[in-house]
């Protein structure tokens, strides 16, 4: 069983045509495993539904919780991208367990359609989670992050790991 | 550096609005990639673009001689979901040492837009061939089989291991 | 108040990801008016969902005798594009008085997303359904033919005038 | 010969994946008419690309002699929803003689894919530059309405009549 945790970020993002702005409704996390096909036992919770802008301490918290208590050792997290890093410290620094933690995002809304990278993040992280060592990480770009060693680059959108 | 070997299948079929049938153009790889905003070095070839149920013997010799003779460890191969399992096989066969060799596929063509399992499964794809151990496997449904413990379900379109 | 017949064609086909074909399933129509934000009083009737290639005599019947019965002056019918203007024609030579009938189609299904021109020929075809004389018309590539002046350009799939 | 005139609005923007908010590029009108396979000549021509909340006098001004030294007598101009009444009346208080001038837009940007309902409103619009009297108009939910008899809901962002 793998627990997915749903945080928010512009992954879940929709456009609202009333006010032409973004906001939150459901997450599209279950259709986007339907669509994939998935055959992984998913449990899929929604423990906020946040800008990662607007992410603070005790949400953090709320996350940290729920991974501390979750049952299963492989916990896939979506969250916004801008904060993620931060949110990834943070997990490390609760010395959880023996769970494989990965954390992932997207810089283009899923709903947008054939533009958004989120659903390919999805199946990386996905992948990711069943396949690294227990530990906090965050995979974007196709590519995994050791949570010590990544930043985001704000100008380019890229993830980078910090010594390159 | 990741080698991507591209041989067709559902994966990279559009249709013929002509004729109503599906056909083979240039691959969707690089512009999946660069969606998937992919910082991974990626070097993709296409081999062939054909049909799995037209792969013949002498086409998975072009796919083993390529495995063979590539100077990269982690190879990522698309390929037709009805005989990405033969040439799994047949891949093993070769004894290709210290590569990890990842075949992955799709149900409905990419250029079907928001309905297709192909970005989704490139993104699994990508992640298992960084992370697991040298061999030969298929990755499909968010999941990854060894060559020698996976069907397809040709009722339902899942993969399945051998014996569940 | 606006009828809508619905008969088949592309433009409600669908890919059957187990056997690679296309086939027909429920009509995109509905859907398709709620996201046009279509706020017209419009009734949808499925008379039937087949390729135009296969329709027959019988068929154009039923299509015929609904127009002929039914109480709107307008009429809009979406149809296979192979078969159109022969349906066009068998429609005309019915002498079906005072009502106004498009027939549109498209030359990629709907259900293959952000290729399919489906979309716009279904919004062309409702504006002139609303603003044409009573006759007979197919309305294809952002224009609209008369029904004894019209034939589709097998080679390039473009709808052309015959003396032209 | 149908002269487009490109304004900005809803219809053309797109998501900033850095700034997570929407911006202008350039106008999508010619793939879409592309992909619409429209085989209307067509002119294109981008007077402004901007939100239609900040038109202003000297924008209309611009729009207004476009139309007015335009050779031909079909224009179809795009335009941000918001504001679009306000600049349909100004065009009709220029007495613009023996042209048919139809304003549209879109509730949902073109770039968010399957969510879009500008596709649909170009199809439309496009169809009624070529069979209405001349005047002006808007045209939006696949209706047509009079540019002294058309509003916005702001609530519901449904356009409708006046005295309904």
């Amino acid at each position: 069983m793998i627990q997915v945790y749903v945080t928010g970020g512009t992954f879940d993002k929709e456009y609202n045509y009333i006010s032409g702005s973004l906001f939150f409704r459901d997450t599209h996390l279950p259709s986007m495993f339907e669509r994939g096909r998935c055959t992984l036992d998913v449990n899929i919770k929604t423990l906020m539904m946040i800008d990662s802008m607007e992410m603070m301490e005790e949400d953090r918290e709320i996350i940290a919780y729920n991974c501390q208590r979750c049952p299963y050792d492989k916990i896939l997290i979506t969250h916004g991208t801008d904060k993620v890093v931060e949110t990834a410290q943070f997990l490390a620094g609760r010395n959880i367990e023996g769970k494989t933690i990965v954390l992932t995002g997207a810089m283009i809304p899923y709903a947008f359609g054939t533009s958004s990278d989120g659903f390919f993040n999805l199946g990386s992280a996905l992948a990711f989670v069943q396949t690294l060592q227990p530990g906090v990480y965050v995979s974007m770009n196709g590519r995994y992050f050791h949570w010590d060693n990544v930043v985001k680059n704000k100008k380019t959108g890229f993830f980078e790991e910090l010594n390159n």
